[in-house]
């Protein structure tokens, strides 16, 4: 007879566990609250929503009870952001006497105390300040803990804040949360940056209620996978666009080198030879040089890698094999080398359509005519030269068209919307025909001028950013030959040249 | 040996719950289905996906029957939107005998016989209508009751629907969600703003139901929470840019107050004193000066309460007291207050650009040329004010690129993608380099000019825009003194200057 | 005393089961691990994971192990990601010893090892190859079998893979998942296009498990419903644009057709009547005269269904008959003929502002001041021709502004953030300003030409532009009619003109 009852406890027993995990029903929820209501410390009932609902714990909880350990700023923010929320909240604090002042509607108690009241930790602690947890392990067992530290430096540690925690409490369920959001968002609430709270823990039930938490605040939560994804969720708020650190050096370093060419062809060269003070030049003309050159290298070096590729994989016959780490890393950051080539793009088009306001164009387009009739001179109308300089500016826009098209299919909530072969026929067939209008651009804008207009033997600066485009139309042209495009794409498929699998028959099969 | 049984009759009984809330497996599911089958009302079956899978239940799964209370317009685009999905439907009424046309496929029986059919009760009634489902309670035990009231106007009641819902029978588990739909999409299926069904109510399995409905209708469910967000949920619908009022004003005062002033100073007084009719200036040429104007002190307005923020921190000298409310209320809006200064900013760079073209200044450039030939006059090419007029555009290129960095990065996906401390540093530091750009722009285009060009001693408009960037400029660089900054980056940090703690050691620790 | 180990017996078979589905607790997955470890097949353990946390499975989870069928180009591509992300992978093979290069650390072996050695089997192989699973579908019993197949085709098959695959092996939880990635996404991890994992099944527990191994991969996991969406997720990888097509169409029919208009009443006939070559003009001049009247008229036809469909309403009296299916098609397609149209206007804002810049331009406009000093004419400052330029440019500037904001609320992220009343808001109400604006902007170029500038019986082209806009701006006033809008509106809100129900009182209502 005792053994029925040990079946029944059985039941029990696991009913009991969902009650830290989960809560499976609302009549597990209900017996929790109940259990929480009595290991309740904060005294503060709130008659007005109990009145609401004399009969059913469901339709108005009672507060929950979490618990936070730490009262510095997370610790005070998150605290305030919690009891704002509807939450009861316990502070865990060595002190609990002089801690500080806390939030009103908080209660300071020793860590002990605190850990017990609650099946929800907070950690707001530095990890150097961990040590004191090993002693409180038996109180944590079962409990969900919350890591919301940070590091203040990127590799300070060779494990992640929350794996350690994991190591050290091998008991609790540790989630790694709300690390990401600034202590001003914690205190207040979403805001821009701080809309979403990253998770990441071994135990689904224990993440599904810090998620509950989340929401509850207000934010939207986003589970990142297990603990191991801990370093990468510590790493992220330390992070400052490490995907543009290399493009923006390109572009800065591009930047630079074409300016001091400009500058000494232009304006040096006009000072030395002709005695010209040609400086003031240098705000608009020479930078609406700049722009379109570094544009233009830049647009190529984002398409280049792919090209490369190709013929590395053509020359390897197999995809399979990694590609050298420098295409690698180049391959990462073609998106955003192209980003940044459609701002240089963006002020080209702008500081070419102010020329017709600047002081220095009305001033000698006034003087030309002006001359033109004290001297008697006629100049006869040149349809070549008419259609040139439409068909240069025709291109440029159409390229810019595109390349705009390009910066919009960038956007996260628009490239997500896209399948991807969508997604590669904008980047791939789009971004080449962007090239090639861009490239065409250039070459319409030099014309015959590349053989003449050689001065100290520097080739105008327009010249420079005309190598890159080309040599990469030629490589992909070279790419698009039928006999070439036929080994890629199967290669691409999966064959490989030297396998012991011929792949034509059924490259996607066992 | 009666215990036996009883032990595992509590297992029967509890599998048995987990049918009402959540399939936790397909063999519950599959349990399920049959006792739905059994209760069905509607008889049409679907020979052709039974006939696919013979064996399993899971495999094409017997529609799920849902129920609705409400046959208006809400309640017949719902019906005949699940029907479409694959659900079956029927409806409960108060005269199911004469109810009105109904969707093809579905049935009205009286309420108690519909709500007894099916585990999941859509509500389609509006709140005043509520008191029959009083009577109802016991037969809304344990089901899911989804609320997609809306009301006419906020703040119509003390409670929100859902709670009053929840309220008046407990024992059920109320979610409120698809009210934030039009009844278009309800009707049709997701469109622009009609892809996400928000959800809030207590049971997470109650919630999980709806959210596999609104799932297989093809609209992505969102959890916000308990059901006390089901206010907030509520007031969604009924909302029209309560974010933007605010600036949208402030932007309409200005540009009201700005077109008054040149309108005086540049037509009325030509007018007066000269005679002269200008009014057609006033469709480019004094738009184009309000626009800036605008532009410029609304960018201000962005950024000055952050600094007015600061000193408040310095003065009281903690962080965690709460702002003023005129300041709070600021400091949500400054995302907007930028927008709008960015669609200003916008416009007069497009007016700006269009000058050669106009009538006006063709004619006038013409007219100048003659005349200067007819008097023979000659100018003089002034390097400075070459330098001048391109620093002056050149300024005004720059700052408009990065206010438009600014306002791409305020798009919710591309600033969800960011880290806070990415955010801020776009946000705050490019932002006080555009608000610089721009007021050495509008330095430069006011040159030597604002001593001499006064009519009717109203200063010339540009002047007035200059006045807050100016403050705005001379306040950030007193907060970016070193004792300044490291005062306020400690008070940021959590420290108190009066406080018990002197936070200087680890002001994050217990 | 028998019965009581079978309820005991019941209850560790119910967690038993669960390990198959869904790790409900820590202790479940503990377990599972432990089960996992027994079957495990690859031998190479993680001695430095393991030393960390020699206490709890739950703090360094042992490597789960999954199978993939299939070795071609998808299957080792996953394989290899898998391996990467730290999961065992084991592969199953026909022919296990000469299957080709797998991944390193994988394994090959009989299909029939390999599904029984893991709980979650990826169906790496082409539909046509299915036959040989229908044999091992004992082995496969209650397994997690996620289905990566697409076809080459749309249309291919009456029935989805997954479906199919789903009725030969009733008792697998057959899961779709994976397939709208490409095999490079899914070796190197995701990328723009390639960042969410859109899944759906019949078994939520199966989707569960196979979302944490999408999240784990790194990748969002998006839940699309019960399997019947299995079918639009196999298309989705192969559509391109299927929504654009028409409005791209329309484009380049109309575009086509303007251009051809254009080119006979201006090119055409100046070389046939006065002999003149001016074809240099259709490079700038033509292109920005075709690219304005396609974007209006494309701009009309977004709206157009809009009133359409208000008209069929209002004569039919009710709202719940379907419209005509083309002008369902029509409705459809709206946001993309209005993006197409924006993109068009932004293309005829960029070749009017550089008007002012092209050779054509400067040449004409100095040889005009130049004949004018010769001829000795003087002409007159006309305040008329003043306004109606400036107020031209306005308008234009305006709408173009407009329709820029109406575009950014297309994007998703951004109308996603809206409630419907705001998005119907701009898209209705601040369009039809658009529309308003741009129409008047072309009234105001046009002025009076339309009377005196036929060239063989063809009006100017802009003509041809504002039938459209015309018409479109009537209807919408008539339904702005308060008699007109009244009835519309009690339409919209439910109520029909012949139904039994009169609807004035309560159409919401049961």
């Amino acid at each position: 007879m005792r053994k029925q009852g040990q079946a029944a406890r059985k039941i029990m027993r696991f009913l009991r566990r969902c009650r830290h995990r989960r809560y499976h029903c609302c009549w597990c929820r209900a017996a929790a609250m109940s259990a929480d209501r009595l290991s309740s410390v904060s005294k503060e009932a709130k008659p007005e929503s109990v009145s609401l609902c004399p009969l059913d714990p469901a339709a108005a909880p009672e507060q929950e009870l979490l618990c936070i350990f730490g009262t510095g700023d997370l610790g005070r923010s998150l605290g305030q952001r919690l009891l704002h929320s509807g939450y009861r909240v316990v502070y865990g604090s060595r002190r609990p006497q002089s801690c500080g002042p806390l939030p009103q509607g908080a209660q300071a108690m020793s860590h002990e105390a605190a850990a017990q009241s609650a099946s929800l930790v907070f950690l707001c602690i530095h990890r150097e300040h961990y040590d004191f947890l090993e002693n409180l392990a038996p109180r944590l067992q079962g409990k969900v803990l919350v890591d919301v530290s940070n590091n203040l430096k990127k590799n300070l540690y060779p494990e992640a804040n929350a794996e350690c925690l994991q190591r050290m409490i091998p008991g609790a369920h540790v989630v790694k949360a709300f690390n990401t959001l600034s202590a001003w968002a914690l205190q207040n609430g979403p805001s821009d940056a701080n809309r979403q709270v990253y998770l990441c823990g071994n135990g689904a039930e224990a993440k599904q209620a810090v998620a509950e938490v989340a929401t509850k605040l207000g934010f939207a939560a986003l589970d990142k996978g297990s603990l191991s994804a801990a370093r990468e969720l510590e790493e992220f708020p330390l992070q400052l666009f490490p995907e543009w650190r290399m493009p923006l050096y390109v572009a800065l370093g591009l930047t630079a080198f074409i300016f001091v060419y400009v500058v000494i062809r232009e304006v040096v060269y006009a000072y030395v030879e002709q005695g010209e003070d040609d400086s003031f030049r240098i705000m608009v003309s020479l930078a609406n040089k700049v722009f379109p050159i570094v544009s233009l290298i830049m647009l190529s070096l984002c398409y280049l890698p792919g090209v490369i590729a190709g013929f590395i994989q053509l020359y390897i016959g197999t995809k399979y094999r990694r590609f050298p780490d420098w295409l690698d890393r180049w391959m990462l950051c073609r998106k955003q080398l192209g980003l940044v080539a459609l701002g240089f793009a963006f002020l080209h088009m702008v500081y070419t359509l102010i020329i017709p306001i600047r002081y220095y164009v009305i001033f000698w387009s006034s003087a030309n005519t002006v001359s033109k009739i004290r001297e008697n001179r006629t100049s006869v109308f040149d349809t070549t030269t008419a259609w040139r300089s439409d068909s240069y500016y025709s291109m440029g826009i159409l390229g810019f068209g595109l390349f705009l098209l390009l910066g919009i299919t960038s956007l996260p909530s628009v490239s997500n919307a896209l399948s991807w072969r969508e997604f590669s026929f904008i980047q791939s067939k789009l971004g080449y025909l962007t090239v090639f209008f861009c490239t065409l651009h250039t070459y319409l804008y030099g014309w015959d001028k590349f053989l003449r207009s050689y001065k100290w033997h520097m080739p105008p600066a327009y010249m420079l950013s005309l190598l890159l485009p080309s040599v990469l139309l030629v490589l992909k042209l070279l790419l698009l030959l039928p006999c070439v495009d036929r080994s890629l794409t199967r290669i691409r498929q999966g064959w490989e040249r030297t396998g012991t699998q011929d792949g034509t028959g059924k490259p996607l099969l066992t």
